[in-house]
């Protein structure tokens, strides 16, 4: 089979079928072609006529079935992929295509998981609802903080920044995706005195506080840490999800430990940052969602980091529209947040949000705890539909943060 | 700490520092900006001033200590990585750095990791001189295929094509990326079967084969994958780095198995095609030497696939360029290739190499084992100095090969 004989613009998927959307750009061929060389080098195709071809093969020929422009709709049978393996799956439809010399870009636009492979996987064990069960926030979008300085501080300051952080009106406190377990704060001892502080700060504010220690780190390793964390009383973890790879976070999953699992992308913009050229961030989107875990960064357009505004969104229906009854996975929005930007992130979000602000609350001139006030005080200001300056006249800490960063 | 405050351009590495070198192309800031940037997201910094930044923390701090044009050397104190953590180190050097808004690009370039952090991993168990000591090989490129068509062949078939490609000439045989475990062609059995066939192939040519079985999948069952293979008399598997992830490439090399471990890069053009963006294929393939993989993919400048000879060089410099006593890495050209291009390929990478043909061996006019046999005499002429054309009057399947490509 020749590229051109992958490409039949005749064809409707199948039910079963998985179907990917991609951009192709190609180099001294037609689109067709192009597009049909996708489609082969990605289920049974090769760049030549191959003498070992069997008929009982070529039913399983992918099919590039619809070409508009550049955007190459292309359809795979089912019998491609092996049941609940989500590495093959990706080795398949995301692998050597990328390199190609006949494309100077190709990107993986979205992807469309037919109900036989999502049911090859768990699912989000709490997603939305089950985060909203276990801090008793029925509604309003969760407010959460990353310890900063990043990297350095030792234990006892970790502990006591994340206490901070919770007495002021913070739900969740984080670590940042480059601490694992570091010298000047090893794993085990931090576990223990941030949720030691944990514990008082939910019984000093009556709330429910949770703290997401970051478990990034060989897979044994990684599962000896969370076990860790659960034995300790602790209900998250965060995983860098791309850092570590599909198949150890498939396994910490399949471990279907009773633990929240945050999913940190560190290192998703090398490959989701170029419109042309890679894979969109809703792919990985829909990848954590059928994986099971709970929640995701997905940009947040305001703020320091490059996504835009129809990225995001479309980030956010990967993880919240229906998908064969798996849970939703709340979005988290983060990256140079700060109280003045809460209203916008609420009109673009919904309130099903995490909104996760690092120096927009530790750098707040009166430090921590007032600064998680700010920012909780400007939730509220945004779900009682009042103006942030307005707010700020009777709430110091919101109009102290004003001040800062408009 | 502003951004500007991570530049110095006086500051002289230490021993222990681990080095990135990046391309950066800011927008709206200067370059020294963007530098101090980059070093600050990886290390200790943020976007605003701390309250909560410590004395001790400072000593943290990465540096940007030259720009030249877009180029930009970072040094990271050794004391922000967790030993033996390789997601942590990417996490930190390759993570959230790619998104940031005020870069239109970035490219980390290379990698420059110190003997403390080489020394908290394996390396490679078997390398060059362990591969060819297996395959009792002592000097020339070792000859490889891919089965083909890449998916589909039941596992009968499967077994019939490698051993025509053993009979005929080839070294190695190996499954393609995508194959996995699927009902057409079930793990267990193609392994049981297809090692059958090797063996038989053994005695019938006097020759060491080799069966690389693909055990890319969650992390635990590739491990079962891995030690089914080992306990059935296998000496080889295959794993796709990228779509598996770090954390169990990790784990797998952990375990220490009696096997050797080739490393597929499916997927990897997705952030490494692009010259401005992404990271370079040279850093993977240090990252696979230090974990400890065996051998690893690292383009063929002819073929279909995109990558120019410079990057190809430099991938196999890191893979066989002294580095702390590490064995180095046995470097596979592949991709598009077929019996024309061997004698250019070997004057680009010598004879430490395998050349990989899987459509240029099974789309041989003649069939497989002619196939094979024609890419196993390109190689005699090559390594004897003899031209193709002179070689080929008197070896019929080498002559046939020329005629179907050139």
């Amino acid at each position: 089979m020749r590229y051109i004989d992958f490409v039949d613009l005749n064809y409707r998927p199948r039910e079963d079928d998985l179907v990917c959307d991609f951009r192709v750009e190609p180099i001294g061929i037609s689109i067709k072609e192009a597009a049909g060389g996708v489609a082969a080098e990605s289920s049974i195709g090769t760049w030549t006529e191959l003498s070992t071809m069997q008929s009982y093969v070529t039913d399983l020929h992918a099919t590039a079935f619809m070409i508009k422009k550049d955007l190459v709709k292309i359809a795979y049978p089912i019998e491609l992929f092996e049941n609940g393996n989500m590495p093959n799956i990706l080795s398949s439809v995301a692998g050597n295509i990328f390199g190609l010399k006949a494309l100077r870009n190709l990107r993986l636009e979205d992807i469309h998981l037919p109900r036989r492979i999502v049911k090859g996987f768990r699912g989000p064990k709490y997603g939305i609802p089950g985060v909203r069960e276990i801090l008793r926030v029925p509604e309003r979008p969760l407010l959460g903080t990353i310890i900063k300085p990043k990297l350095g501080l030792r234990v006892q300051d970790h502990a006591v920044v994340a206490y901070n952080a919770w007495i002021g009106g913070c739900d969740i406190v984080k670590d940042d995706e480059n601490l694992s377990s570091q010298s000047f704060n090893p794993f085990e001892d931090r576990v223990v005195k941030t949720l030691e502080m944990r514990d008082r700060a939910e019984e000093e504010t009556g709330e429910r506080k949770i703290y997401m220690v970051n478990v990034t780190a060989e897979t044994e390793e990684m599962l000896r840490r969370a076990t860790f964390v659960e034995e300790q009383g602790g209900e998250y973890v965060m995983v860098d999800i791309l850092t570590c790879g599909w198949s150890a976070v498939q396994t910490l999953r399949d471990h279907d430990l009773n633990l929240v699992i945050h999913a940190h992308r560190a290192g998703h913009a090398a490959f989701t940052k170029n419109p042309k050229h890679g894979v969109a961030m809703r792919v990985i989107a829909k990848l954590v969602r059928v994986l099971g875990l709970d929640q995701l960064h997905i940009g947040a357009v305001l703020g320091k980091m490059s996504e835009r505004k129809n990225e995001v969104l479309e980030n956010c229906g990967a993880l919240r529209d229906e998908m064969y009854g798996l849970k939703p996975v709340l979005p988290v929005a983060s990256g140079g947040l700060h109280p003045a930007l809460v209203p916008t992130l609420i009109s673009i979000f919904g309130k099903d949000l995490v909104v996760q602000a690092g120096g927009g609350i530790h750098g707040h001139a009166y430090g921590t705890a007032s600064g998680a006030r700010a920012m909780r005080q400007a939730l509220e200001a945004a779900m009682s539909n009042i103006s942030l300056r307005e707010y700020s006249r009777s709430h110091v800490e919101l109009a102290s943060a004003l001040k800062t960063w408009r």
